[in-house]
């Protein structure tokens, strides 16, 4: 592949379109592929008929097993209904599909699991959780990506009873847990302390929703979460009961109005929203030695480059391209190794703040440059994978 | 691998012992690969956000292009509820899982794509056909598989109207295939033609209904369908619609009676039952140049040795650790290649009618030792392939 590669494809305008390109060439990024290569007859009678006929039975009396002969043994279902996928919206289970796949690759390359995108001709929840409970066998974890909120929470929730596979829907804790991790190190850039900053998070999706739940968990002073239609606060009469229930951990004053009001005097810009934008002037508003995380995706809610003219002391974006991307990927491949190899269920908000502070401690010396490890870095889901316990 | 492959393992007392060491050093035949190593940041800006927000677009308005950009360009489901699996029976999904990974696997080796297993955790019709429908859209084709009969053929039916990608049991048509090619180089052998010849099959499940299905239409003399409660005649009371239908294409004198009656005279036993027994003493009365196929899984309804002690002229089984494998493995792979290849959804009686004929060629010179190629053949799977039109 090394001609889609020769280029220095940041400086180049196409970007999209040698995307396009490369999908096209590749026609799926990932390949199931034998462990074996089956020679002889009397190989293929091991693996298949008549010898594979032994392993049917012994599982059959005893499923538990499974895990100890089978792919049940680390593969990681990657599922999502394309009712929410990246910024663009609800696009489908076809425009989820290279999404998800992407997703396969980066486990498989990442962390060495197995893992099949399965993407759905259906967004009902109920159907969505009758459907994964009836595919659930062969697979050793659950990865929810990509689903509306709050729908997803209700998904997730109604998995993990059912289930005993770890069910996680990575935009919510993913998405925190490397967030967390982002702004523990950005803290220490700009020497503050969490306990006295003002966070305001722009988006009140499932990863709005997941990082203003764990940021409240571990400490910070404050939290103001803005959706498209201002603050969350109890003069709202529109908030679904996942928003309200937010109310009881964020907006400690009941501060009202609009993301302009939340952000005078405030330390942190989290933006996780669908299109949303910051303004570069509410920068010069919020106190010196801010922090800026503009996390949508595709579009940032503002361009690294003018947050850091109106002031900001660290930003980070969501996308590759710009330092400092505050991406799930840091988190997925290292949290779902961990979550299978020590059989643990459920991800609770102690093994994201452990998960958190891991990630974060494998950049030694934080610089506003470089608040996060690269995805790169072998020893990301090591530190990640060893956390969860 | 190599020291599970030291033994000539058919003198080995321990094949199923193997088999199980085998598995369970493996934890699984099958892996994901990424099909590219992403290695900067470049790269997984491409495969993964910003980049492949173009392709989700793409996708979105164009859910057909999926086939030309993701997985769904080659990727086969294996699926299968654990009713009908091998000749154990109803031993429900961790059981079949070992079988349907062995065809992931095979479907990899030798077809070169991309498969993944599931397992489904429900063997209700109605949810059966939703979850697959659910599932359905990252999928260029489903193989169902040890599904039992009467069930396996309402749910194929359902799905193939409401999916349109190819939808096929293959129990039913690529073991007819492959039992059909066999029987025409049997034929060969020992001079007969089709259509003077009367066959008796063993077992109305799934693979004996679509046995006799094909057999009648590539047009031999008579054939006569036995299970377990004797020959399928109008003097049955107790049969299902399924076999009810039989009886307008098999036993064209309406005999009744026991497998014992059925077999006098005749020419070719198929034995497609779950643990049905072909007494040696039967053959006997057979026509000379009988030809036995005894292809229940793992145990052959006859030991072949027996067989050709009480007479017949060619034996066949449904294992590899014998001479003349009658596996669907000659078949499943070459056929989904070419249903995907050349995007047909049909498996008519034609298409099948062709494959077997060109499996049946692959074998230049049949003998009685070698009427069906090696499933290592590389022409196998070319040949069905190419038939596909």
């Amino acid at each position: 592949m090394a001609s889609f590669f020769s280029y220095n494809m940041i400086m180049q305008s196409n970007y999209q379109q040698l995307a396009l390109e490369l999908h096209h060439k590749l026609k799926g990024k990932i390949t199931s592929q034998s462990k074996l290569e089956v020679k002889t007859e009397d190989e293929l009678g091991l693996v298949y008929t008549p010898g594979v006929s032994a392993v049917s039975k012994l599982l059959a009396e005893k499923p538990k097993l499974a895990a100890e002969y089978t792919i049940k043994h680390n593969t990681v279902a990657v599922i999502s209904d394309g009712s929410a996928v990246l910024g663009l919206g609800n696009i489908g289970p076809m425009g989820a599909l290279p999404v998800m796949e992407g997703k396969a690759m980066l486990f498989s390359q990442l962390a060495g699991l197995n893992s099949f995108p399965i993407v759905l001709d259906t967004q009902d929840t109920d159907e969505i959780v009758k459907t994964i409970i009836n595919i659930a066998p062969a697979f050793s974890a659950i990865n929810l990506e990509d689903i509306q909120a709050p729908k997803c929470f209700e998904i997730e929730k109604r998995l993990q009873k059912e289930l005993n596979i770890a069910v996680v829907h990575d935009d919510q804790h993913a998405t925190a847990i490397v967030v967390l991790a982002g702004l523990i190190n950005a803290l220490k850039v700009v020497s503050k302390s969490a306990q006295n900053c003002k966070v305001v998070l722009l988006g009140a999706g499932a990863a709005g929703i997941g990082v203003a739940s764990l940021l409240a968990e571990y400490g910070f002073g404050d939290i103001i979460v803005v959706d498209s239609q201002g603050i969350l606060s109890t003069a709202r009469n529109d908030l679904n009961s996942i928003k309200q229930s937010l109310l009881g951990i964020t907006n400690s004053q009941d501060q009202h109005g609009s993301l302009k009001d939340a952000l005078k005097n405030s330390d942190i810009f989290i933006g996780l929203s669908s299109g949303g934008k910051l303004p570069a002037e509410l920068i010069k508003t919020m106190n010196p030695d801010s922090i800026v995380f503009a996390l949508a995706n595709p579009e940032p809610e503002i361009l690294l480059s003018e947050a850091t003219l109106a002031g900001a002391a660290v930003v980070a974006s969501g996308r590759s391209d710009f330092v400092n991307q505050i991406n799930n990927v840091l988190v997925f491949p290292g949290l779902f190794k961990g979550l299978i190899e020590n059989k643990v269920v459920e991800v609770s908000a102690k093994i994201k703040m452990n998960a958190a502070m891991a990630l974060a401690a494998v950049v030694k010396q934080p610089t506003a440059e470089k608040i996060i490890p690269s995805v790169f870095d072998p020893a990301v889901v090591e530190a990640i994978a060893k956390s969860v316990t």
